[in-house]
This record gives C-alpha cells, structure tokens and sequence, in this order.
C-alpha cells in the first residue's frame, strides 16, 4: 500500500511517500518558498537505500501548483517511484489542531473539514495552511482516502487537572481555552516504541518523553496515555525553544504592553520568533549555541544553563506526577544528537532514581538506545522520532479499519 | 527593645508592636477603607496572653491619619501600651519589591526612599502603598529608625539560569524583566525554624518551602538560600491562588486581548482578582471550596484537585533542582490548617521519599510539627509563619548591628 505523508505550512509543503507494508520510505521532499521568487523543490529518492536528491527551482505559485509538482515527480517516467498517482491509496495529513473534538485519526469529510475550520482560531498560523493542503490534495489525489492526523490527538487523555487554567470557567465553557499539547504523533511514537523495547503492555507503561526540537515539549505517559504535557493552549509555554520563550510571567505581557507600549502582535512575534535560545544566545540551534559556549560566551553558557535547568524541572514534576516511571525518553533532532543537553538535564537527578552513564550517552544512537547508568532505577532511553511514519501506518490501519 | 512592624497597602495599614526582647506582640491592629466613609480601626491589646479588641469607627482620610490614630491608641492612658510613641526605637516596613538593589533588610534613607520609587512600575501596586507608609512614619516617629525589609530580598540568592526569562536579553539589560519572587519574608522565616528544628546548619540545609495563603508561593532552598521561586517578575505566575490564575501560558494572554477584545487592563484584573479558586470553584477561601466539594460541587472538586496537583509538580520539580532535600515545609493560612491539601499535594509521592502520616497530618499543628510517615525520606514540617515577627527581628538586628 503507497500512502503519502503531507504536512502543509503556510509557504511550504514537506511529504513523504510510503511503501507501508515494508516501511520504506519511496521518496520524500519540501516544496519550499511557495509564492515567492525563488519557490523550488527539493525532491528525494531512495533506491537500494540510497537517497538521490533533485533540487529544481520552479515557479511555485500556490499550494496547488506545489503539490502538482509533486505529483509529476512521483511519477515521472525517469525519477519517479511510481507509474501513476492513482496507486496512492490514501494521504495522510498532518494537522495541528484537532481541539477536544478529535481524540484519535480520522478520515477526511467534509465535516472533518468544517471542523478543523472552526478551529482556526485556537491554531492561526497552522490550521489554514493544513487546510489548504487538505483540498488541494483531493483535487490532485481523488481516488486517495484522506486522512487527518492530529498533533493534538494524543494528549485528549489528559485529564482536567492538567489540562484546565485557573482562569473563570466561562473562559473554557464559551472559548475552550485549555491546555491541549502538542508533538502529539512524536510523543505516541515513541511512546509505542519504548514500551515495545521495554518488553511491557502499553496500558502498563509509565514514561517522561521528551521530545527536544527546535519546538520542544515534555509529556507525563501513563498507562501509555498522555497525562500532561508542557506545551498548552498553544505551542508557546513550557520548555525552552529555539525562539520561543516557553513557560513565562504573563504579567510580563501586561508590562510589554503597558510600560513599554508594545502591540500584542509584537509580544506574540517576540515570544514565539526572538525569544528561546535566539533571544539569549543569538542562535536557535543548540549546535550553534554549544559551540559558542565552549568558546567562552557567557550568553550561550546561561543559555543552555536556562535550557537544560528547565527540563530538569519538568522531569522531577512528572516524575511526582506519576508516581512511577518506566523510562524517560528523548527524542527529537537536539534530544537524539546532544549528548551534551541529556547530561546537563539528568544531573543531579540520582536521587531521584535517573543517572545517565557517559560513555553510553556519548555514544552511538542506534535506534532504542539505553544509556542510563547500571545503578539508575529508571531507564534512560533515546529513540530517533519518526513522526512521517507514525502518520502513515495510522493513516494505513484507519483504512484498513474501514475496509473490513 | 520596642519595634513598631507596619504593612501599608493602598487603602489599610496593619500594624504590630513588639517588645522584640521578649519576642511578644503588645499590641497589633488594622486600619480598614482610609479615603472610605466607613474606615475603622480594628486596635488588639495583648495583656497577660488575652487579647483585648477595640474596634473604633473613625473618619480615616489618608494614611497620616490613620498613623496617627495607631500612636495615639498605643499610647492612650487607657488602654496604651506605653507611655509615649517615642518609645518606640524603630519602625519596620514590609515593601514589597526590592528589585535587584536590594538582597537584604536596610536601613531608610533618601536614597532608599528613591529606589523603592524607582522600582515602581515593577510593583504599580504595592511600593506606592509602602512609600506613603514611611514616609508618614517618618514624620509621626521622627527619632526612631525606619528600616525596609523586602519580600523579594531572600530571593536575591537566585542563580540567572532561574530568575532569567528566555526573551530577548534587552528585556533583561533595559527593563529588569526576570524573575524576583515574593513572600520572601515567610520563606526566610521557615527556613530558620526548619533548620534550628532539624539542628542542621543553615548553610547546610536543603527545603522546599510552601507558602499556601491566599496568595501561594514555593520556593527551593539550597544551603538556606532560595534558589528557585513560583512567583516571578510579579505575584501572578507560579501556584493556583485564591483569585490569581498562577502559571498559564501567555497566548491566552494574547486569544483575550485579539479574540475576545478585552483590553489588557481588564486581562490583568481577571488573571489577578477574578481567577485560581474563586474562577474555578466561586471562592477563593480553601475553607469554603473544601466544604463545596465535601457537599458533592463538581467545580470545587476539580479547583482542589487542580490545587492540589500543581503544588505537587513544584514539588517535584524543585526536588529535581536541588538533588537532596532535608525537609517539605508547609506554611501560611492553607498550609498551616488545611490538613486535606497537605495529603492530597503528596500524595502518590513515596517514590520520591515522601509520604505523610495520615494521623499526624490530622492531629494538632503545635510550633514546628512533623507530619511524614515513619519510612519517609524527607521530613514533611508544617511551620506557623510569621512575617511581622521576623520583620521585627531583622529590624532588631539591623539596628544594633548599627550601634556597634
């Protein structure tokens, strides 16, 4: 079974195109700058397991002319990995918010549609893109069933202690504001992942996962199902990002606004763009940001410091949360590549049952890696993330489930 | 030695006399609703143990008046305490913010007097009360000394990577904008009397210290400073309270102001004086809530166990930042009474060494009083603080620290 994976933006399109009975990916690519002068495509393909990579600059003026592109590449008579679109059975979208209506994936109607519309304003930059990638997708696939993945899916287990604000009810019972999480699919992948390492039952698996990219957010699994998670009503609070502030005195948006005059359009774009290790250290990826700090900045030192002090913090509040834990798990391109970030944020922590050993945690990640030291009473794992995948054989059971 | 302790807010002013020498209140009151028709002054006298109330109704038209009211009563030939309101040697002053000039209890000069106004838009509403409270009692008590002890001072010990926010560094470097902590008073207060129990050094000593009033804080001690705060750039962010909302993610800030056009005055009021029990349960008295929930409210169920989970998390979270902790103290109104909170924020916590004896967490709160169960790790104190005692002793101690 072909399944394309789809995950719309507001200027790009990322995909990836699945042989799911084998797992393989086919092909896999960006359509990039949609709209602007210099729009290209960027399109993979694996043969033998070996990637061969076109870039072509192209005219992209729309979502529609990006997925078009698409379409031609995946089938094009000299590069492409299939004689015709119509063997896609089915497109898996990614798509931010599913609010407290979508527990689980579902297939796209038009309903499904009008919903995710209403949405809008709970996810306004996310939303209308996956939209949009939604009906461009029908048009250009319509013999594939589509199917929306939610990132927000995942954590409709939370119960209402974590996931209700303190706030007057109404504010929940007229406008839903709620904590809802997001990274949903990554947290359940590797949720499913770990517990199948472990060797126990997903409904008796306790975990931490963290999944540490350049949006970042930390989950309390229990029982396989998510109990809380640091991001909240939008991807904003908790840990620290690449340029976002994470969790933060709200106050502190009065006094932006107030003293300083500052528009909410401008707290939002300083919150969400410039804050985060951008805002402090000058750089947004934790390579970057390591290798100025073991040239001697005192910014990047207070960086990571702030970085690693603040899943420090969440560890050992999910840790009281759930009583028990099983492993604690890090994903995601910083928690799989830096050693140097699982250190800093598992010292200290012995007494709480988690110590990482050095050499294993500076070592190679091949797949499930432990690396939590002989004496540590919680596992420590790394698990590289594969949120393409998890969308593709959800999209795949759902149809299979439709079919029986 | 006799110490006048006085706390002025917009429109009150709280007062206690102490003979410091002997650590006993002679006489403590309040003046209520000053610049109202109706303002009182609510006046205690302690004799032999027995406290003496006299409750007078009084035109109060601004806050010299009603200091003067305070000199007269404890020196009226009745029913005063001493002779002559210059008795007194000192007068200290709770202000609330200290900023980051202040780390300590000082002494009032000009220049004090000038930061406490500098540092106004950090505390619009609480160093302006403090300002016009000494600065009348400089007039009415011109030979005594007037001292300033600072709710933010204990927090001073913070390291950057917990009182820095992670925005743009000018919001730091122009603004002040971090993290100071409140309350620090009691804080301080409990981590003496943790320590002088457990007879471990101060500067050897590891705590988590709750404060559960009607405003809430946590706080970690390491070595018997603060290391870490709920609170924040101001009083808002941290526990759910009686009325502040606590810890929320700030895009709510921004779905109020856009979506629902509230201005951000109106967001501040519902964040600060609308929200925590009372938006959840309809009160902010945990007395009340409890007795909701007891009588079977579904919302006052799930404000308590919102309560209850969120100190928890504190919990652990600061267990993770310190390592070792020697002691969990409970403190304030909720903390020293609400036997109910206390089990429900550690419950489900044996993992992380903590478990409360149900019998004596029920039993009688006398001094210092322990409540963990037998295998516990940790100990589990509840402390009745007392932020005008150790008022009065820091401005004891400042001042003879002066005559030597």
């Amino acid at each position: 079974m072909k399944i394309l994976v789809i995950n719309s933006g507001s200027s790009s399109i990322k995909y990836q195109l699945f042989d799911i009975d084998r797992k393989a990916v086919m092909t896999a690519g960006i359509v990039e700058r949609i709209g602007l002068a210099d729009s290209r495509i960027k399109h993979k393909v694996f043969r033998d397991g070996k990637p061969q990579e076109v870039v072509k600059a192209l005219a992209v003026r729309n979502h529609e002319e990006g997925l078009e592109h698409v379409a031609a590449l995946i089938s094009d008579p000299e590069i492409g990995v299939i004689s015709d679109p119509g063997e896609i059975t089915a497109v898996g979208h990614r798509v931010v918010h599913g609010g407290e209506r979508f527990s689980d994936t579902t297939i796209i109607d038009q309903e499904v549609i009008d919903v995710v519309r209403e949405l809008i304003p709970l996810a306004p930059l996310h939303n209308p893109a996956n939209l949009e990638g939604i009906e461009v997708a029908m048009r250009i696939f319509p013999a594939a069933t589509q199917v929306a993945v939610f990132d927000t899916a995942f954590h409709q287990t939370m119960p209402a202690q974590s996931y209700r604000y303190a706030i007057p009810n109404r504010f929940y019972a007229e406008e839903r504001i709620r904590s809802y999480g997001f990274h949903g699919t990554s947290h359940l992948y590797v949720t499913k992942a770990a517990a199948k390492y472990l060797g126990l039952p997903r409904a008796e698996t306790n975990l931490i996962t963290a999944h540490l990219g350049n949006g970042a957010s930390i989950t309390a699994v229990r029982g396989g199902q998510s109990v809380d998670s640091s991001m909240g009503f939008s991807p904003l609070p908790g840990l620290m990002m690449g340029t976002r502030s994470g969790d933060l005195d709200p106050a502190i948006v009065f006094y932006m606004g107030g003293k300083l005059g500052m528009s909410l359009a401008e707290i939002d774009r300083t919150l969400n763009k410039q804050s985060g290790l951008l805002g402090i250290a000058g750089s947004s990826d934790v390579r970057d940001v390591q290798d100025r700090m073991a040239a001697g900045e005192a910014d990047a030192q207070l960086a990571l410091d702030m970085y690693t002090y603040r899943i420090k913090k969440y560890i050992g509040a999910y840790m009281a949360a759930l009583g028990r834990v099983d492993a604690l798990v890090f994903t995601a391109g910083v928690g799989e590549n830096s050693a140097f970030i699982r250190r800093r944020a598992c010292e200290g922590l012995e007494n709480l049952g988690i110590a990482i050993d050095a050499a294993k945690n500076e070592g190679a990640i091949d797949g499930v890696t432990e690396i939590q030291a002989e004496d540590s009473a919680i596992k420590v794992l790394v698990i590289p993330t594969n949120e393409e995948l998890e969308i593709a054989i959800q999209t795949r059971d759902i149809c299979k489930a439709v079919d029986q």
